[in-house]
């Protein structure tokens, strides 16, 4: 604890606090990567290759951050965290290769898909893998709550990508059906990732609910401001690509906002785009005046806010502890954040 | 034990062992296929759908059999065993899914496959489905050895199908690199679906790892003979589709076989046509000619027999009971059946 708090306390207040969460938690982030590089291994040279090629490209760490996090905040193993964040990181990569291929996806952070690089067998194949890897290292720990908490997050993931799939397409989808996706294919684990962590600790059930719950919906929130970004223009002066779930007809909470209101001619619009796929150069800018008119991305993000204030309000049954501050703020971060 | 003799006895002798095998076994299997039923259901349709179109079409179930048999035979809960070898069944299926997108296979138990009915998309997601089911029904069964032995298979048929696809269209590979590629991506199945039975009758660790070595060395039968059947001719007239590992470019026994005493000649031909990819309509006809000049088929089914007998001796540990034979009669028919 003392060292978590000495750490935290050097570093500046410029950092988010995704930062600072990482740098608190750094000795344990470098056990955490260095489990990942180990036992992401294989005789089979492809494997380690298609791995490190999404698993170097950095990505922000998150879920095992809170596995960590929640570890530290309740005082449980830190050793067994360490090597349960990296069953959580394989499993979050496991579908990300997998998500690539469905989504005949071309770029992810910053570069292009493993997908494109090493083809779709390559990804299934290895998304599998490292599935089963997770499985071998969860296993390992021994404990069977948290094998239920994290294949029920997997089944649970799979279903969500499912659901996704067959809505894809379809502009009549609620908003409803929209947060039952995404709490399906993202909250669930980064639910499960903060659930795992009082169970590490033998905390109570109860205490093991309230982390679930800040964790569903940080999650839930962390997805919906996702979406919006995917069309938020100032983004892409960072060099971030655009418009992915546009392109792909994706129907996320700024269309389902836009069509809330939108005329018939607004409607023909989204279906033609949408629905029917048919896109023209301009289309995308066209959403975007929609989305100003009607005002979609802020009620995406004050969507967005309200589950955070979910998440932060079963985060205050946490015990206290420094770090428990900076999981509020990561929530105020993740929707706020404009990348 | 009653019950599976007196069943056994009263069919007639010209079913093939897996028959009697099915038939002795026929009230649990059908507690397997109702578990495999209700647990492949999700509220999410499309689930139910593609998992249901892959294992309605039959298949032969070999592995959920050896699982029961091996409970039967070692006299642990059966029970257990039906949900275990339900999660075999899963396992199995998942990699199915995922095979046949990595193959672009269009054909799999006499109809198209999934991947061309809905999509690679809805294959691979539903693959993902299946086999986090099956690590939820067996952390229910609450066995870390059970967990450990499947999760383990789970990630040496990963590693086996992405050293396939590496090897794909190199006719350079050895035998040995092909005995390990299906030793991997088969036989390790086989062997877990054996290992397990033992296990959970709470039996040695010697007779576990006689029952894996029985599994082990009847996959890699079945599998070599498999490959032999690929490109059997008189198979064609029971309906069966041949030459598919041909035109994937997969490089089997025969081919290893045929290359070991290949002219110049008949080395550029399995250049051309496996590695070059370029293949005309009398190619697979010409590729038989090749194997009966080196007698590859034949040579093909002397290793698988090979196999058969080490599985067979392995089989020999366990103990005695009236299914046993039919184990036993079941590496014979798994070598020399003709479709």
């Amino acid at each position: 604890m003392g060292r978590h708090s000495a750490q935290q306390n050097k570093e500046p207040q410029t950092e988010t606090p995704l930062e600072r969460l990482s740098s608190a938690l750094e000795s344990d982030m470098e056990a955490v990567n260095a489990l990942i590089l180990r036992h992401m291994d294989s005789p089979v040279e492809m494997i380690p290759k298609v791995a490190a090629y999404l698993i170097a490209a950095g990505g922000k760490r998150i879920r095992p951050l809170l596995t960590l996090a929640g570890t530290t905040i309740y005082g449980g193993d830190i050793t067994r965290a360490q090597a349960l964040a990296a069953c959580v990181e394989f499993i979050h990569t496991a579908t990300l290769l997998h998500d690539d291929v469905v989504d005949e996806s071309t770029e992810r952070r910053g570069r292009k898909t493993a997908n494109l690089v090493f083809g779709n067998q390559a990804s299934v194949l290895v998304g599998d893998f490292l599935f089963s890897r997770a499985f071998q290292l969860m296993t390992a720990d021994g404990s069977l709550d948290i094998l239920r908490i994290l294949s029920g997050a997997s089944a649970v993931i799979a279903q969500g990508e499912v659901m996704q799939l067959a809505a894809t397409g379809n502009p009549d989808i609620s908003l409803d059906n929209y947060l039952e996706i995404i709490k399906a294919k993202t909250a669930a684990l980064f639910a499960a990732a903060c659930e795992i962590a009082p169970v590490i600790a033998g905390a109570s059930s109860e205490q093991a609910e309230a982390m679930a719950e800040y964790g569903l919906n940080l999650g839930i929130a962390f997805q919906i401001a996702d979406d919006a970004l995917d069309y938020a223009a100032d983004r892409e002066k960072l060099g971030k690509k655009t418009g992915d779930d546009f392109r792909e007809g994706k129907i996320t909470a700024p269309v389902i906002f836009a069509l809330q209101n939108a005329d018939d001619e607004e409607r023909t619009f989204w279906y033609r785009v949408l629905k029917d796929h048919i896109q023209t150069e301009e289309d995308l800018e066209t959403a975007r005046t929609l989305f100003a008119r009607h005002n979609a991305l802020e009620q995406s993000l004050d969507l967005a806010r309200a589950y955070g204030e979910k998440a932060r309000l079963a985060l205050a049954e946490a015990p206290d502890h420094p770090l428990r501050p900076l999981l509020d703020e990561l929530v105020t971060f993740t929707v706020e954040r404009r990348h």
